[in-house]
């Protein structure tokens, strides 16, 4: 194969009528396969559901350090949660919060107690600053831009590098008292699938933001989450942001829907004892507590960090296979054109592919026409606007794999299809 | 027995030195007893827990209305439990939202929404106005005051009667375009025990407050919790509102959190569907799903209202015995010396008891050093103040019947005690 940018324009021609033609037969083959977002597929929740939801076997089970799990109670969650938790996160037991479903529900409200109450340090709350800002490494996860575009902030795209966010920007970024945070996701980051590097870690913790309440917010989703090669050890942003005097700067995220089951897992935050006990005195006013019952469910079943490992060495074995048939065939069909560069994560729920620039918003209509539904253009970025219209996230883990074959298919034709467009324009 | 108004002096004096010889001999009982919060007890898990947590038998129990409930998806809640609290509450499934474990997590959301983004029909966020004013019905429930508290509002108490809130004082405050909204336990009110009447309802539902946003906070947290007698019918507040040409006013609120488990219940909350659309766009940033294992769990053991109403009964077996011993040693220890009145709940989780004025915090102090931690004194008001220092809130659900006993003669034991100080001062 050539490079379309070898090519002559008579060739170019050529290709296109034939890539016309492969789109038309894939079109009218009527597909509906759905790549949008990072959602498990049948066979993972197959291998979990069974054991999870009979782990149950004896009254006893309900006790967890003494605590009935199914009465009322423990705001913070069961002990034994806050220390599973502790495990997979490096962190201190004291430091997690064990909760509810939901992760992207604890970040909202993270940020919403910002706005309504102000935090630890807070002059007052956000919402009677006269403007906020917040720090936004892109492409990134487009809920997460949603929640602070939610509350009116200001969206400050920073540009990712393959270390993470682009630090000299960040460090740059945070001398504006107004900026009051940043999002990330450093391991496994959506999209990119990138690993924060230590030297990333290591200056983001040290930080010196000029908000006194500066809201490092760390979505740790993919802690454990590789699907090719062993875990990848990673270090503990708590303890780093302490050694880096910015004790109460960060607040970590994780929680088990990719691990059991999406919607029905725990979710925790991690943070500083003194952010703790001044969260727990909003929270308490909110909630009197979590699904202990659930909690208790996840403790016996996952047991500890080596167990948890263990299954997910088992989801691997689902993932890596989907994600490969996604790699693979962009190397083989498009990675000769030219036309579109992407990582090869080891782990997370992603592949972020660069089209051509220009090209991104077109690719993904044409996928739909052909009945896959991907991530929408732009989803990546602040406000859903990609400047270069040029990034697509591609979720390989729903459709089986016989399927998914077809769709990165459809996925190659469309690229190839709307790249050509765009140069013979 | 004499009352203790009509005793002279000298008789008083030698009450007062029987109550306290009985005081010290129950003190050195060293007992550690809690009818503080409405917990169910230990025989009312297991009524649940083995049924409950083990309804899942096959696959096929997995899947609800074609929907997978172990993955994302389906934000308003599996369309089935939607269905089931539709019933129980006698609206429309379409009204329904079926969320996570945690009603009170729902109405504090709820407001925090009014604050952060405003609600349908507001002209802006309430962190925006100058002042909001809280209607709370008193004596009230110490969660919901603190919830409004906690967002600055003015707290507006309005007396309770034993139809419901004062409706001449809530027609009158809501003419103020501060006054914002109003809580409200319609059924079995937290603590009185109190069931609106109609009249009161239909009052309510008519209500033309002068804010256009104004908030009927409805926590119908004891729709079907009869411990005494047979399922008693309550209006609609949704169609009631909306015949009285208030159809966005009301949000409803209900769980099962007292009809399975405290804390691993399902908790709704039920509005016009105009409502329903405005909310669904601001929680679909918040959350992505609730847990639906856990909803279905509860639609495959609840099934529907007159399947639930049998395991309510089976509640009421044990539950009501436990309130007629307060009752019943109230009445035979207290009602003969004049010195308290209280009402006699027919379901609910409380039996509410107005004390000689300025006595309650006295007796529940002398409670507490006798082992029996109840609810603080004044909690029961806004800002935790009874002006009057007499509303005592009981509940009897969480010691087993023979501890309850005991309880109770602490109980009237520490009223005569306050009282024959206070008389005798």
């Amino acid at each position: 194969m050539t490079a379309y940018s070898e090519m002559s324009k008579l060739e170019l021609l050529k290709e296109q009528e034939l890539v016309c033609r492969r789109f038309e037969k894939l079109r009218d083959r009527k597909l509906n396969l759905n790549m949008a977002r990072g959602k498990p597929g049948k066979a993972q929740l197959d291998l979990v559901s069974e054991g999870l939801l009979h782990v149950f076997k004896t009254p006893e089970d309900y006790v967890s350090d003494g605590i009935d799990c199914r009465n009322y109670g423990e705001t913070a969650g069961l002990p034994a949660a806050r220390r599973l938790f502790a495990e997979l996160l490096g962190c201190r037991t004291e430091q997690v919060f064990a909760a509810g479903n939901s992760s992207l529900q604890l970040m909202y409200d993270t940020i919403s107690k910002a706005y309504t109450h102000g935090l630890l340090h807070s002059e007052r709350p956000w919402c009677r600053e006269e403007r906020v800002k917040w720090l936004c490494p892109a492409p990134g996860y487009d809920r997460h831009f949603k929640i602070t575009e939610s509350f009116g902030f200001e969206l400050v795209t920073v540009p990712m590098t393959e270390n993470g966010p682009d630090m000299d920007a960040v460090e740059a970024a945070v001398r504006d008292p107004q900026v009051k945070g940043m999002w990330n996701v450093p391991k496994y980051s959506n999209p990119d699938g990138i690993v924060y590097s230590e030297e990333t870690v290591r200056r983001i913790a040290a930080l010196k933001p000029a908000a006194p309440d500066f809201l490092l917010m760390w979505d740790n989703a993919y802690c454990v989450h590789e699907f090719e090669g062993a875990f990848v050890p990673f270090p503990d942003i708590l303890s780093e942001c302490a050694g880096a005097g910015n004790p109460d700067m960060a607040f970590e995220f994780a929680s088990t829907s990719k691990i059991t089951l999406p919607g029905a897992g725990v979710a925790c935050f991690a943070c500083s004892e003194a952010n703790m006990d001044y969260m727990k005195k909003l929270i308490g006013v909110q909630v009197i507590s979590f699904d202990k019952v659930n909690q208790q469910r996840h403790v016996l079943f996952l047991k500890d960090k080596a167990h948890t490992l263990e299954l997910m060495r088992r989801h691997a074995e689902i993932l890596g296979p989907k994600f490969r048939c996604v790699t693979d065939a962009l190397e083989k069909e498009i990675a000769p054109l030219g036309i579109a560069s992407w990582q090869r994560p080891k782990g997370g729920y992603f592949v972020s592919l660069n089209a051509m620039p220009g090209t991104a918003k077109r690719t993904l209509d044409l996928c739909k026409a052909a009945g896959v539904t991907m991530t929408s253009a732009g989803a990546t970025f602040p406000y859903g606007k990609d400047p270069q219209d040029s990034n697509i996230r591609i979720a390989p883990s729903l459709p089986p794999l016989e399927e998914l074959e077809t769709a990165a298919e459809v996925l190659c034709t469309c690229l190839k299809l709307s790249a050509l467009e765009k140069i013979l324009k």
